[in-house]
């Protein structure tokens, strides 16, 4: 049942198998009049694209995304928005192995098991692949959030290791291989995938995604709050395990006295002194920065031999030889700014229609 | 706009505040001829009222519910069942005091905000109070799964005392007024929790609920994951800051073989031999259980007086009085029980749709 | 599956059946700060109640409702209001006889038929009692238009007996029993009415709802088009079996030199030559007023013995004696003039969401 | 706002414009394995394809529909299937002259109003063009339904001229230009288009749409009837203007004991003696045969000069060359077929999902 939309009034609608002849995705409710074209969103493929350094998978797509409907000279029409990215480098008969057997940790048992069949090239609907088309959508909420809103995200742990936030520097991020924050992690984190590639591995990461400039405002109680979206966006990309907002699960262990963001008048502004709720309280956006948290496991697909059993019901084992990244996770910072920048989108438009234009 | 609903097949629409007449859900899609009475939601309704102990507020509610409507001759019908709780204990005096002012943590800042106006009174419609029509909702939910479904919570953490998960026994849940698993946590909790009390401070915790039972197959890519649902709903629920599936955030230092479950026919039956992705591979249920873990913040409302603002933009402290859980948290394992079964409710019902009758 | 809702940024959820003990509604996403007391609601009410003359069913109910959340201070918060209505004059044992029989043209047959139960006390949820609720949610509505819309119903044909347009006068229309904006017609109406009730018969009407001062702008192409929408709403009230805009069905007989309203410039305004087109363009409105029309087959409840069959599967007449209107389409006007309203404010919020405030 | 969508757990999105590249939909909630290739779908496109007589548009469109996900080796998958047509034979400069200008009866003036900003090039998204993806999706529809289930279409009014009944032939559909079952009617129509057409105007038509072989049982109370659901698919068909199911508008004049079809046993089987209702009872199906009728007004499209103002805010005259159908109503028989199983199919789905599998 329809499961493949995202969003209330900004709404995307996502289609298309790995190694289908292409991806797309239907964007409705665009406000008309932005200023877009395939420029404002081709920065942001590229930085999820593959290939670009030895930690991600060598798959090459030039991931060319082409506008189809919905823009008219130059600005859009308010009509819905589609968008086309070919299928290039789909290399099938590295599957052709897999074809019959589950690998673990992948969707292969659950998608047969759910459908009756499955379409097992390059997992087909359950491949990462799909979130490209996540990246073109959020591109188009960033134009709606417009130049006040900043959504960024970084890595902050791979593996074991984490990075050291009192190093936080957010121009690092473009500079090193893996979106991290912290120059100083960068060789470790290069030393420890390396180890991990090389033995046949793969690692975990956690990325933290942080939106400034947010209207006071955005979030429908009780649901639909802006956190519980956001919770479900990112959950709902490929691998993720687990999402916070603000201190997340460190609350737990916070005393109440510390837990509770104090406040003060900053002349006539009212300012935070501290932000442990990550900008949100009763699910409506404080005005604060809005910080979210997600991780995504190691990658399913490893070199080293598995136990699993194949579709006539014996026992066998199997090693994926596809290409694959050795951390997926790093790949999935474009991803999770996309969504969050998805969800304050629709959140927007969501409080507009009730109480009108938001101001900051 | 609307964002007091949850579900798509199997949905549930709340209303009203703390301190009014009623509170009250409209639950809607559920199959007809289901035996159900008010006895079967009771139950599930004590084990989350107030009162119960010196470790949950010292409200007074009977919180009775009625069904209004959707019942006939002891079964279901097919059309909307409302289910009705009149609110009794409700001692709005206990606000006038916090009517201008913000209380940190609270939503008080950010309703006021959003909608130009708010009901200051126990929180109006901010409260957890709402949080009692989850768990009726979900006791219908639990009916919809029938007998071989068990969606069973309790908490694993309080403050940073965790409990020993060897001594995990399931009986233990009800033998203490913490839903502890491990009876070998009790007197830490006590201790702690009482000190936490009377220096006016409050605590945090981690909940995790398990879903046995559930069929293979549930769960709609690639949006409507039943992970993602489950992260939206648990993120929904009241002072809730991160929400893990499986392994969450544990997943980013696991090395790549462990972390996905190998698997082996078991006669003819298809086993795991361990249960990192919390039973959901690619957002669709694998049969393995369904494990969930949320994180709720300390109670906001402290003792302690605390820094803030008022309505008039003064800097004023404020200490809240009314009658508080020194941990919210430990209430929240029927309501995070409630969510899940929800979340379950509703995908098996879609899953009937788009491929027909489910079989485990 | 959940069918008891209606609308996208403005929704009620209806629930209840005619003899439980009440009958209610949910309205979400209510713009904040709007005055709203029971006296808002009650009028409109009091224009749908039976009992108000010998052309309407005789069920003596005061249709009394309470605002029971979503108000504070006599403003909506933003937050769902529910409204509830206590069920009064039921008399559940007139429909002991059909407890195991059909009525011709009811749902009873295909009630049973998709539930394997229903309640047939006084038609259950099928009742004409739930639109009640429509009426209720349909005031709300009309607060969100604000006092520059209108939106006014008038039976124009009951039997065979139209009105004579040339004589149409809105401030005739509550001046007889028939909401009949042709004071010429009342007369003839009588003496029909009154003749098929004596012969156990009932009659069919046609209801036109007119809205004025609707800004240019409003509807969702291309499947939520304003028009659409009005066209569900209507034909979702009980007995309807057609609906139009504008021309309608006359459409067909046009030539197209007629069909399509020109447009002249007066002074700075657009204005249209006609209104062919019913104030829908597109389905958008354009500003003209929306006019919508539908048909309410006679009342299936007549004294006159009809062939059926029972539950057993053996054929039986029946002979309806509960209390019914001899021609229910005229206490449709104010639920039509609702559902046209809430379809109105619904698009209202939804243009907000997307374009901005419309302006007139 | 998101109004590109329709149905709920079988739900279609179209897009494009009538001069962009290509066209296409996302058909989502498919239940899996069912047979599915381009071959199911094109006939259907053919039947609506322009430029097979002189009675319809002479734009030349092969609409040659390419299936591009969501199927594999030859079945559905259970994800989502998107189809895209090209787009052939746009000229668009046909349309320079009326950039300026407001073409009466047209969308042109309120995209305009709404949106600020309109592709003006055969109307844009506003073009029956779009209405090619329904038909696709329709066919899709289709297969859901199963070989039981018959849904036909025919035009029974023409201009003034209405088909004799009493000559209805399912078999002479497919031998005019005009979808006729009456033989009869040809030449009246084929006389009166052409006169129509050499003197610059154009006609209206009325189409009945029966669907044969529905389960009973289908269709959700209250608001999600599925009259309701078939009124708001053929009311949003570009140029319909009015809905009927079963009598219709003839319904107001029906007296009572006619109104409601009476039922007999036949054998073990339930039949009924009349078929007013349209085959729907309640909003839900009855077993019977769902018929329902729909106006679609006269081509506004015209060679007589018509009155209108500019963008400028003059008063212009305006008569439109392109290539257009002077009775747009004929192509509309493959397009309310189409919405017709659409709805259907969904609420097939609904059912299943709510009560498990119907039964005929």
């Amino acid at each position: 049942m329809p499961g493949n939309s995202f969003g209330y009034t900004f709404r995307f609608t996502t289609w298309g198998e790995s190694h289908g002849p292409e991806i797309g995705c239907v964007v409705d409710g665009v406000p008309p009049r932005i200023a877009l074209s395939e420029a404002d969103i081709q920065p942001w493929l590229d930085k999820r694209r593959p290939g670009q350094s030895r930690f991600t998978s060598q798959r090459r797509e030039p991931d060319e995304v082409r506008i189809v409907s919905g823009v008219f000279e130059g600005v859009t029409t308010g009509t819905p928005i589609t968008l086309i990215i070919a299928n290039q480098d789909a290399r099938s008969k590295d599957y052709d192995e897999i074809k019959h057997s589950f690998r673990p940790g992948h969707a292969d048992y659950t998608y047969l098991e759910k459908y009756g069949v499955r379409d097992y090239r390059g997992s087909g609907r359950a491949s990462a692949r799909e979130t490209a088309m996540r990246v073109a959508a959020g591109a188009i909420a960033r134009k709606i959030l417009g130049d006040g809103v900043t959504v960024r995200g970084a890595v902050v742990q791979i593996g074991p290791h984490a990075i050291d936030r009192a190093r936080w520097d957010w121009d690092e991020v473009d500079r090193n291989p893996f979106f991290a924050p912290d120059a100083g992690i960068v060789p470790t984190w290069e030393e420890f995938l390396d180890g991990e590639r090389k033995r046949g591995s793969s690692a975990g990461a956690i990325i933290e995604v942080i939106a400034s400039g947010v209207p006071v405002g955005l979030g429908e109680p009780v649901y639909d709050k802006v956190d519980a979206d956001i919770a479900k966006g990112l959950m709902s990309i490929n691998a993720v395990k687990g999402v916070e907002i603000g201190a997340g699960f460190a609350a737990a262990a916070t005393p109440g006295e510390h837990a509770s963001d104090e406040m003060r008048m900053d002349g006539d502004a009212v300012t935070f002194l501290s932000n442990q709720n990550g900008g949100v309280l009763g699910g409506i956006t404080s005005g604060q920065d809005v910080v979210a948290r997600f991780v995504v496991k190691p990658t399913s697909s490893i070199l080293t031999p598995k136990r699993t059993v194949d579709t006539s019901g014996a026992d066998v084992d199997v090693s994926v030889k596809g290409r694959h990244d050795p951390c997926v996770g790093i790949r999935a910072v474009p991803i999770g700014e996309a969504m969050v920048a998805c969800v304050l989108a629709d959140h927007l438009l969501r409080h507009r229609a009730q109480v009108g234009p938001s101001e900051k």
